[in-house]
């Protein structure tokens, strides 16, 4: 309870104002404008173009146009944002054309961009729009982001699911519509909007554009692209400039927030349970425990950002891509738009574990038996498509020095080989389980032509990219259930066991 | 609670003490009362009658006492809430009687009302109480939500589930008890509690007045009415004077908090997976990725509610039931308390999705097969009990009205249409499961008399009423984990294949 | 509460600018400090030794420096600490060493006692360093909660696991590798880590000393002691002092703040689904919406800690653990760190239920049928290893208090009596399963030697362990889903009709 009473007589000469502004500023736009305070400099102007824009989209939109101007496009211009410090800075462009330079990001400054290589560029109220917003795009300020992410496997992301023909077989599969042909189940090709919805959500669509169509909007009739498969925010989404990758998956519009992107509700839209189950174990470790209680007292929008001082426990951004400094403000890890570029072994989506591959586009890879996988069925590498033993130890030196904030050297060391043993211990048992499943190929009671379309070969599925990953998982970052009841060793026991039990009963029949 | 009192006699020159009163009614009073804020009336009397209950309860029950002590109707008179324009009042009656008109809503204010309905009324310390607070007693003040609750199927889910045949049947024999009886599994009724504390603890009890009983309370000895089924707080609730409904189901006691109700917490309570994962879908979408990250910075007690500048991304009430206003104040959708009355289609709880009923009371639907459900197993609407096509057309278009406050015209048309598409495909899969087992019926592997007590039965049940439902809510609301690896098709094509595989076996065996 | 009153008669040599720096306070330390606010006492003191740890890790490990910089052991003496009201106080000891009295309790002050008890202690740059901090030590300001804690089922959190040959055989096949030796599933004995990172991450390790090593930091060679089974936090954690227990389990470091102790996220960690769904039956329940729609804005340091005033809904240290007090300031419960003091019936883990144990040892349990159970598999209960009736009456009697702040008595009643008949109407149907299990074992369709490895046993332990555990959380904590659909009758009702199917399948094979 608050009481709050004042009377006032006579004056004041001291110039209290400016303390209270201050403090104004502090409470009032530090919050709202995601800690970008200090500015003393005028906001920017906005361009003429974008002033069109928002003419009609301030009521046509509202929200979205709401949330563009509580971002950070709105308020600083590029030329500003440039005179911070490297380390500070959020665009990594050392120029900018002079015509985008001292305005405001807004509309007209991105979806006009590129309009030549935009198959998806429209007449619109007599400017020339984008409907899409690519990488290409957004690389006009920050190329050394675009860059990293165009090798990495989110870049690849759809080729990885479709040119991997035991991926695609899965996938079509799993997606596949099914009929009862005399009284057969039959498997039809997978079902569009099944795979759309489903894989190629988060893997992206292919956008491509079948002509122009004229919709019927609240205000007038306008001729729009048609466009395949849209809307669509996968992070490798196949875009209309013929580019591959959606900034919007973690930096979602149109406020483009930093907050957003660091905070891991933004992974865990595709890194989450039952396959990836990045995000439950997080949420279940300590790490996610403090994540939880603590994290709305942090600054989330500090760059670059500092442990301890920032945030108290790290979340997928600080380990997996943000620049770290130390006390002293000297990097601890530099900023990566390579997710995977700090990690050394690859727990998931696969039987067995491996070496990270050396690129983004792992379709590519051929491994002994002739498959497109980085591991036999039998456990050799696909070593000459991996990364090194040197390369593995340099990245998990790197992810040691992140730990390294809060957690001394052995602690750090032990962790990390428990981490390697728990990966060999499963490797093991999935290895059972399928020599099980090539057991019943060999023996005739399952047929190997579709590994993934039998009662026993879904159990085996199962096995390795749900309960497999979990246990995996669980380790990596402490999440104990994970390892144990939920998806880990409980499932993968039990698993086998049903495995074995119904591939006796098929023997017996 | 917060007083402010503030006399100024003469004057600073410059008035800092207003900038320093003004500054700390946002600082402090603005979070602690939810927005209230700029009432400058004074705060209401309590009513005699509440300030006797007051008496013993601020001792009794402190927590209540507190959290009604923080609600609106602890602050603000009917009287002041009727000053307001039409679009910000919270109360929908044009007047109340002038006995409650001027006075704070306290205890009695709310458990007085109409005790000539009530069978739970009874003699407390000289005034004549309600135990249950119930909707026609709230439309002394909110008729209009009351009377809009009243025709939706929350208000019927009791009988929904009770006087459809098929439903209870469900329900019995999921909540059965089992016994062994000469080695065989034998199925008695549903066992009480695992009834009432499952499908009965959203859908509600039936609240009945055996007598009165004694009980020893801290303080007293004390005679109350002695309820079945008691304490419950299921949205559709029958209470001991006649009414259905439990406004509280979503206005938890006793701060009635429109944050509260508006938050997605409220609505997962009932709307969860497996059977209804909207809550789990909406997490993991962008619209809750956006939430989950930012939501603490949103005012979530705006009447009316503004899309953009109140809130960012969607939620369960912005979409179905709050009033929302454009930037100029305009409203986008109006308020509704029937909460599917903005849906064309239902998409979860049946085997096939169909066009909403007319009515809420859906247990009085008949299908061409004479089976008390919308459509039949092969796919037949019973038409007559359904909404008109030009009817769906209306609602889409109210609903493409709310999202498109942020997204453009293609896109709605495209998402709606994929959503549509979504459906049809797994309802043709399902098909194929309710073939497979309607085949095995006809065949004499499986007794059709209660089609939800075998093996084969529960899997087929598990295909619908988990699986298609989260495949359909996953691309509704855009979760891709629930439209493929997490109860979607991946789910929908293991029980399938486990299906045909298990008929195979009997049929050998 | 906070009351700010303010005249000003004359000008403004009345001295606004405390005003102001009171405002600022509130606004900026209070949420840091955790409502540590209105110390106007000094800061103490650090002690030379801890300015040296400090000198090197303010650099090494700058994460946990400015965790513990922004916790109250960092600014408050206990000497400060111990002139408060006993009721108000954090510190159970009457007095310390002098020369911990009056600074700050840094890291030498708990890195740095018992020295001679620890085996893990170890020379560090002149000075003796334990690298684990035990019960014991905590205990120098703690007593009261380590001597509790020592008595609970919590410390022996190991024991019960190990030392229960039951427990012993389940954890060691769950966890243990599998091999196919001669096509024929082989169970070998538990894989280390995954044994470690599942049962025993919660459940505590051995941490004991092999020796010493050489880690070469990031600054230099140090020689420090080489751990077994190092990292581990589970909450019974043998430590190389002997001791058993982890406080910073659920304190966790470097902050070891009551905020994050109180918030359900910490319990969450191991009191989760599927085995003990005791945050997932939360989280659904009306106290979890009301906490995750509400609680960024309750006091979670007061101490001690007021129902409706500082908190709105109960978290799971409200109804556990925490001293309350109502709006006189009196008691309702005493603070206990010997978590199951309060609870009467033991609801999870077991298949039926039965009275909480006597001891906190309960491997030392014996009953009729000579196995390590607090009950036979036909029911019959080891009563005396048990507390008797009436203790379970004054245990009820205790939680009722707390339920009785917000809600009467006839409500708490009902509630605790519709408790007790889900447990009856659970153990009644787990009985169900249990003599299908007994009837297969005695017909030879299974070996009972290992009644964990068998389909149909993993069948029967999913039943009892998870379904059975689900469905009278639910009820107890109020989360119909998990009585339900999910986890709950439907499961429970799925597993036996399954179980049943398979047994009729083996007897015809």
């Amino acid at each position: 309870m608050i009481q709050i009473g004042v009377r006032l007589r006579k004056s004041c000469r001291f110039p209290w104002g400016w303390i209270i502004v201050i403090l104004s500023i502090f409470v009032f736009w530090y919050p709202v404008t995601e800690g970008i305070a200090q500015n003393t400099q005028e906001v920017p102007a906005i361009s003429e173009a974008t002033q069109d824009c928002l003419g009609c989209h301030e009521d046509e939109t509202p929200g979205i146009v709401a949330d563009w101007r509580s971002s950070r496009h709105a308020i600083m211009s590029v030329s500003e944002a440039l005179k911070k410090p490297i380390v500070s800075r959020r665009v990594s462009a050392i120029s900018v054309p002079e015509s985008l330079s001292s305005i405001t990001v807004g509309c007209y400054e991105c979806h006009g961009l590129n309009p030549e290589q935009h198959q998806d560029n429209f007449d619109h109220n007599d400017y020339k729009i984008n409907t899409v917003v690519t990488p290409p795009d957004c690389s006009t300020c920050h190329p050394t982001e675009v860059k990293q992410f165009a090798g990495s496997k989110k870049a690849n992301a759809i080729a990885n699911l479709e040119q991997n023909p035991l991926f695609h077989q899965l996938t079509d599969t799993v997606t596949g519509q099914k009929d009862l042909e005399n009284e057969i189940l039959t498997f039809k090709g997978a079902a569009p909007m099944a795979k759309e919805k489903s894989c190629f959500a988060c893997h992206g669509t292919h956008v491509t554009v079948k002509g122009l169509k004229t919709v019927q909007t609240e205000f007038d009739e306008v001729e729009v692209p048609d466009l395949t498969s849209w809307p669509n925010q996968g992070v490798g989404r196949h875009n209309p400039d013929g580019s591959f990758g959606a900034c919007t998956a973690c930096h979602p519009r149109h406020s483009f927030s930093i907050e957003t992107a660091r905070k891991p509700y933004t992974c865990a839209q595709c890194h989450l349970a039952p396959d990836v189950p990045a995000w439950e174990v997080f949420k279940e470790s300590k790490h996610g425990n403090i994540f939880m209680s603590q994290s709305a007292k942090w600054n989330w929008t500090n760059v670059p950002w500092r442990p301890g001082e920032d945030f108290k426990t790290p979340t997928c951004s600080s380990c997996h891509n943000a620049l770290l400094v130390n006390g002293a403000g000297n990097p601890i890890v530099e900023r990566t738009h390579d997710f995977g570029s700090r990690l050394w072994v690859r727990i998931f989506g696969l039987p067995y574990t491996h070496a990270q591959p050396k690129e983004g586009g792992t379709f590519r890879i051929k491994n002994a038996d002739g498959l497109p996988l980085p591991i036999t069925f039998d456990g050799k590498p696909a070593s000459s498509f991996l990364i090194t033993e040197a390369e593995q130890q340099s990245r998990q030196q790197q992810m040691k020095k992140v730990c390294g904030s809060c957690h001394g050297t052995s602690w750090n060391n032990q962790f990390f080989s428990q981490m390697d043993r728990t990966n060999q211990e499963v490797d093991h048992i999935v290895k059972t389980a399928t020599q099980l499943v090539q057991t019943a190929w060999k023996n005739k009671l399952a047929d190997p032509s579709n590994p993934f379309d039998e009662e026993l070969e879904l159990m085996w599925v199962r096995h390795w990219l749900f309960y497999g990953s979990s246990a995996r998982y669980g380790a990596a970052m402490s999440g104990p259930d994970y390892v144990g009841f939920k998806y880990g060793w409980w499932d993968l026991t039990e698993t086998l066991v049903n495995l074995e039990s119904l591939i006796k009963e098929k023997e017996q029949r």
